[in-house]
C-alpha cells in the first residue's frame, strides 16, 4: 500500500491523501471519508498480514526510569511480554518533548508488533502516524492526562483516595490532611476528590489548609508536610498522594522528631517496591502498575485496538495496610479535637 | 558469507566448517586455524558493513528485574544508549537456563548492533554463536562468575570490602562481622577477603563465627544477622555484603529492639537507590552499576571487541557514608571488648 495507490483508488491527488493523513481541514468531508476508508482498509489488511508473522518485539515508550513506579510498569510489561514470547524495545523519552517523534522515525526502518506508551501526553500526530503504520497502540495512563485518541489503561484514583482516607477515619483520625500532585493532573484531582468524599461521608468538615499540592516526588511531599506540620493545629494523619511524597513526609516528620505512626499516620499511593524498605513500612493504596502494563502488552499483541472508539479501562486500587498508620495518640488528638471546627469555619 | 562459501574457500567440507563453528575437537588444528581465520575475516567484513548502517538497537540480556540493582544497570545502559541514539531491546532470562539460547534464535530473524549480557553465567555456545553472527558482546559481570571467553566489566570488590571494614575500624569498632553472598561467588570471596585484609592490617583477630554467608537478598541477610546478634558476644558492626542483605540486618535489628547506628552499625554494598529510602539512610559501598552498564553499551557500539584477548575492566568502588554507621556505644563496646580475644582463640 502506498499513498499513490490510495490516491489512485480514491480518484484524488497524492496531496489530498497526505492532507487526510495529517488531519488537515482543507478536504471536503465526503472526500475525506472515502480516503480514510481506503486508508483504514489498507491498514486492516496490513495488520492481518503482519499478525501472521510477528517479529517478537513490542515497543515500550516511557518518560523516565528515575522513579520507582517506572520499574513496576516495566516489570509488569516484561513479564507479560515474556509470557507471550516477545521482547521489549525500550525507549525512554526523558521528558523531552520531541523524543516520541524521533522514536517514530526509527519505526520506519524496522518492524514492531505494537507500541505501549507510558507517557502522560501523547501527541495526536504520533497516534495518527502509528495508525498509518498499522502499529497497534495502547497508553498506560497512570496520571489521567492523556487526551489522545487512543485506548488507555488507568486505575481507580477516586476510589483509592476514598479508601486511604476512610482507613484513617476508621482509626479515629479527624484532622486528616491530603497532599495531591500538580493541581492540573486528573489523577491528583480524583485522589483529592476521593479524600473529600470520605471526609464528607463521615461528616468531618475539611479545612482548606488541609489540602495541599506537591509534585508527586519526594521534594514536593516534604515541602507540603513542612507547611502542614507547621500549622497551629497540625494534622494527626496525612494522605500523601504518592509513595514518593510519603517519603518526603517521613523525612520532615523525622526532622521534627515526630514518630510514625505514634505521632503521625501516613498513607501513600502507588505501592512501589520501596514501601517495604521504609521504616516503618508504608501503608499505601496499591495502584496495580504491573497489571496495567501487562494488560497493555496483552492488548496490543492479542486484541489490537481497531481504531474505532478508544476505550478507557481502569483497574481497581486496593489499600495495603502496613505499619505507618495507627490511631491518633491521646495528646495529638487533644490538640486536634477542638480546632477542627475552627478551621472548618476558616475554610 | 555462507558456511558453504567458507568451506569452498578453505577447501574443506561444510561439516568441517560446522564443527569449527561449534568448537568440536575432531578437526586437525591446521584446518581449524584456516577455517577460523576465514570465519573471522568474514565476520570482520560483515561488521564493517553493518557498522555503516546501524539499526539503532542494542540487546540487553538480564537475569531478573526483581532486584533494585537491575534498575541501576538498566538506567545506566539506557542513558548511554540514548546518548548514542540507540534503543534497547530488553530480554529478561528469569534465571531460566535455556532462555539465552531462545533469545539467540530470535537474533537470526532480526538485526542488532550489539549485545550486553548482565548475566552471571554466559554459555560459551552463546558467545560463539554471537561471534558467528558478528554481534559484538560485552558482559556486565557484577558477581565475577563469568567464565566465558568474552570481555567483561566488573568492579573492585576487594577494595570495596576493605574500605567498608576500614570505615568501621576507624569509628572504633573491633567486633565487626561480615555477611558474604553465596560462598562460591567470586565477588563474595573478594569482598570477604577485603574485610579480612582490613582487619588484619588493623591487627584485629577475626573469629570465624564473625564471617557468614547469605544469598545477597533480604532473607539471607536477616538470617545471618539473627545468628550474629544471637551470639554471646554479638558484633557492634556488620558489613552486610549487599544493600539487600543490609535491609535484612535492619529488619532483624528492629525486631530485637536494637537501634541503628547507636546499638549496631551497618554497611551495605551496591548503593542502589533504595538506600535513600531506608531509615536511617544506609552507609554503603558504591558499585557503579550504572557506569559499568554505560561502559558496556559504549564498548559494543563504539569499540566492539575484536574477539582476540577478552579484556576484564574493573571500575572503582567508593564508600558512601550516610547515617547507619557511628562509633560503638560504651555499653556495646564493653561487651565486645573482652571476648574478641576469646573468639579469636575459638577460631
Amino acid at each position: 500500500m502506498t499513498i499513490a495507490s490510495i490516491a489512485a483508488q480514491a480518484g484524488v491527488s497524492v496531496a489530498t491523501v497526505s492532507k487526510v493523513l495529517n488531519g488537515r481541514d482543507e478536504v471536503a468531508s465526503a472526500t475525506r471519508e472515502r480516503v480514510q476508508q481506503l486508508l483504514d482498509d489498507a491498514a486492516y489488511q496490513r495488520r492481518g498480514r503482519t499478525a501472521a508473522k510477528r517479529v517478537g518485539l513490542v515497543d515500550v515508550v516511557i518518560p523516565t526510569l528515575d522513579t520507582p513506579w517506572a520499574f513496576e510498569v516495566l516489570r509488569g510489561a516484561e513479564k507479560e511480554a515474556n509470557r507471550l514470547g516477545t521482547s521489549l524495545i525500550l525507549t525512554v523519552t526523558h521528558d523531552q518533548h520531541d523524543q516520541p517523534r524521533e522514536w517514530i522515525k526509527t519505526l520506519a526502518g524496522r518492524r514492531t508488533d505494537g507500541a505501549v506508551f507510558v507517557v502522560s501526553r501523547v501527541h495526536q500526530q504520533v497516534v495518527k502516524r502509528l495508525r498509518t503504520l498499522s502499529v497497534p497502540l495502547v497508553v498506560v495512563d497512570q496520571v489521567g492526562r492523556s487526551s489522545a485518541d487512543a485506548p488507555s489503561i488507568g486505575c481507580t484514583n477516586w476510589a483509592g483516595g476514598f479508601s486511604a482516607t476512610e482507613h484513617l477515619i476508621d482509626l479515629g483520625h479527624r484532622r486528616i490532611a491530603v497532599i495531591g500532585g500538580p493541581a492540573e493532573m486528573m489523577c491528583s484531582q480524583e485522589r483529592i476528590a476521593g479524600y473529600e468524599a470520605a471526609m464528607s461521608r463521615a461528616q468531618i468538615p475539611v479545612s482548606r489548609n488541609m489540602i495541599r499540592h506537591g509534585d508527586f516526588y519526594v521534594g514536593g511531599g516534604r515541602k507540603a508536610a513542612a507547611a502542614l506540620l507547621g500549622l497551629r493545629e497540625p494534622p494527626t494523619a496525612i494522605f500523601a498522594g504518592s509513595d514518593e511524597q510519603a517519603r518526603g513526609v517521613y523525612d520532615e516528620a523525622h526532622a521534627r522528631g515526630l514518630r510514625i505512626p505514634q505521632d503521625l499516620s501516613v498513607v501513600g499511593f502507588d505501592d512501589v517496591e520501596v514501601c517495604e524498605w521504609m521504616s516503618p513500612r508504608l501503608t499505601t493504596v496499591r495502584q496495580p502498575l504491573d497489571q496495567m502494563a501487562a494488560l497493555a502488552i496483552r492488548t496490543v499483541l492479542q486484541n489490537p485496538p481497531s481504531g474505532d472508539t478508544p476505550t478507557r479501562i481502569e483497574l481497581a486500587t486496593t489499600l495495603v495496610v502496613r505499619d505507618s498508620t495507627a490511631p491518633p495518640s491521646a495528646a495529638a488528638d487533644a490538640v486536634a479535637a477542638g480546632p477542627v471546627r475552627d478551621s472548618a469555619t476558616d475554610a
